[in-house]
């Protein structure tokens, strides 16, 4: 296949190192003219070090590695070239690479090579921008499990089904004139339709939990003022942040209000609102506390005395859907009663001390309600896909319907055989436009 | 030499590829715990693909790169992870090699141990540094230069020459009882001396410059209100930003307020206040922009009519250290006269329509009188140089002086030993202290 060579910047700017990668058929040819040495017959998997030069003028001492087609991550001959960080240099080595041939590639399209290459499928292309995204340990897992190809076999399985399932009813019309073949046939049929349908569902329905996982959890702390939000908002912050974070000195801003319990991310809602708490009118604090309940999944009740029973209507009318944690604050300052509140069970913690705040972590971990994922469970966190399972649920339940209604076999293979066009998207194993290759990859990062 | 093994990241978070460096002993030993094959044979300049494990968790799909002692960038043992930019993937990898046996490295420890191992010399080290942190042609030149050790010849053929300088003083003691030796000897050894003092000026003298070249040349613009200073800015700001910025989207913000002309950068200083101009209060204007003034190196007086030759007055006494550059904007408004501005040369503009505006940028260029760089010019760019250049100096100052008072050979030999000792300390042939190392390599970049 005849294709352009690529090159883009695969590293964020800034660091000590920058990485630029390079895919296409003239990969070596084109790098060959601005390095110090000649890499055509380069062999596979090896690092040369040299000079990126533009005539006389050195660029760069840099590392270059050589990947030879096929065995790339795009399929085809392709080179990474490890610079320094600069981005002044790092502008220059891809204005040489572009000046002699390259073309500068869009986002993601190295990884969209690699799947129009045969080396993954959608899902797993997909699943590489989920990995890089990951910041926790279950959407690193999910992502990791379905770069590693889970989703995809589960897929394949379901389609093998499905083409048994319509082999069966190919088999029901040769046999049709026997009359005493074909209830047997059909309740085979019905049993084997709906255990497919069970496992579509069953994948649809994990969307749900793999949004959660992706977006964060979201969680609001409500509460009357000086109750104490704001020390418990910090309490659970507590900072343990990470290696990289520390080092580079990323400000806590970007990673601001969300914490990790159990390796889920439970992100909090309207902190900023919290922190205001002081300075604000009563009325807008309302209004503000009902919209952040309205966004959260969890509400975490804050309160230092017994609540009148308006309050605690007032909150368990706001909170209907919501998994409700009441938190009985100020430990330090107990006065020991049991309150009533209608027998809602309560947390006792201490914000100012740090008391109780692990009990209610295990409480706000167990109210997100996650599943304990193992390494082999197939949780859907892409939107498409899951749209492409509700689809094939749809055509399935009209194959089930068709069979309650005794239909010919030949008009329910129309239905199963969208069913298995509509699986066929997730993976792109059918041929897939370019539009909606497209919109996959528009949102990848450059260099990738 | 035992060395513990370091490790770090050594891209910025937030790219398609995120790479863990890895330098010391036990560097292949420890990749082999976490990666799927064992490394510890494995050839140099080599690539690995497989998994990074924690045990059964496959934390990563990655490739590594093995470095063998001494033919790496620290000359040990060494290697370099190319995992997906997960931030926390590249946390959890940098947490598996330090619970495996890594220490994580400090700032520029990698090039440290290049420094200790022999790889280069301290004042390349400090090029590294540079080179990362260039962002123009004329940095980059001179950091590549740098570390290409331009800088370090030039200080090894001022060291020879104090050599000889003391081998003729030493001779000159041998043959101290020849009184008609001696003139001559004295005539030659004070040319000598100043030739060496001459090239040691030269060198401190360029520091100048450098610092102009690594900071941006500080330009100011005035000029009354509304006569066009925020349309001019913009105008000289106009976007021709580079391939890196676009695609990552970086914000203007940070790299906002200079232009490049000819490779060096200019820095406009307090645009903040001309982008503000219509809200002040006219006073508060004026403060400001004296203290503009000051600041500058380069002054651009906007006007738009004849200015009185009070302001002109006014103008003239706040620039007389600077080069003033007078602009009559509105062109296309222009009255055609030549006003009688003390005969001061003036370039003739429209900020609204651009035009006059390529003559204003060579204008700029001219007035900030930096030599025409070539690629073995040597441009002084460390205040630490800067400082020893100095020394060196005042140590053959005092050389110069004791040839002119007849002081006898032994008793210059001191300042001569002094002057050898400090030039050393540039490029560190000296043993140098570890304060003096830690100071050095404390403002490098992590993974570098």
């Amino acid at each position: 296949m005849s294709v352009d060579t690529i090159c883009a910047l695969a590293t964020a700017p800034g660091g000590a190192i920058g990485i630029v990668r390079i895919s296409g058929n003239e990969t070596l040819e084109i790098l060959s003219r601005v390095f110090t040495k000649d890499l055509t017959n380069a062999q596979p998997n090896t690092i040369h070090y040299g000079h990126i030069r533009n005539g006389e003028e050195i660029v760069d001492e840099v590392l270059v590695s050589v990947f030879r087609a096929p065995h790339s991550y795009t399929g085809e001959e392709s080179a990474e070239i490890s610079c320094h960080g600069s981005r002044y240099i790092l502008n220059k080595v891809l204005a040489l690479l572009i000046a002699n041939g390259c073309r500068q590639a869009g986002p993601g399209e190295f990884t969209q090579r690699a799947y129009l290459n045969g080396k993954m499928d959608l899902s797993q292309a997909e699943a590489v921008a989920d990995l890089i995204a990951s910041t926790n340990q279950a959407t690193h897992q999910i992502a990791m499990s379905q770069l590693r190809g889970h989703f995809s076999s589960k897929l394949a399985q379901l389609r093998e089904q499905l083409l048994k399932l319509t082999s069966l009813l190919e088999l029901e019309l040769d046999f049709s004139d026997h009359e005493d073949l074909e209830f047997a046939d059909r309740s085979e049929l019905m049993d084997l339709t709906k255990t497919i349908d069970n496992h579509i569902t069953r994948l649809a329905k994990s969307f749900e939990t793999g949004q959660a996982l992706k977006q964060g959890i979201p969680v609001a702390i409500v509460g009357k003022t000086n109750v104490g939000k704001s020390t418990l908002l910090n309490r659970l912050l507590k900072d343990d942040r990470a290696i990289v974070s520390d080092v580079h000195g990323t400000t806590r801003d970007t990673i601001e209000d969300t914490i990790d319990i159990n390796g889920i991310t439970f992100r909090f809602i309207d902190t900023a609102g919290i922190r205001q708490t002081q300075d604000e009118v009563e009325q807008i604090g309302i209004t503000r506390t009902y919209a952040a309940i309205d966004k959260a999944r969890i509400v975490l009740w804050l309160i230092d005395a017994e609540p009148s029973t308006e309050e605690i209507n007032d909150i368990l009318q706001h909170t209907e859907n919501k998994k409700l944690i009441v938190i009985k604050n100020k430990a330090d300052k107990a006065d020991n009663n049991s309150y009533n509140l209608l027998n809602y069970p309560f947390i006792t913690i201490s914000a100012k001390f740090g008391t109780g705040i692990e009990e209610l972590e295990q409480a706000i971990y167990e109210a997100a309600n996650i599943p304990a994922l193992t390494e082999n469970d197939i949780i859907v966190t892409n939107a498409r896909h899951y749209d492409a399972l509700v689809r094939a649920h749809d055509n399935i339940q009209r194959v089930i319907d068709g069979l309650q209604m005794q239909l010919s076999g030949d008009l329910l293979s129309e239905d199963l055989r969208q069913a298995l066009d509509t699986l066929a998207e997730i993976t792109g194993g059918q041929i897939t436009p370019n539009e909606v290759l497209g919109n996959i990859f528009k949102n990848f990062c450059v260099g990738k």
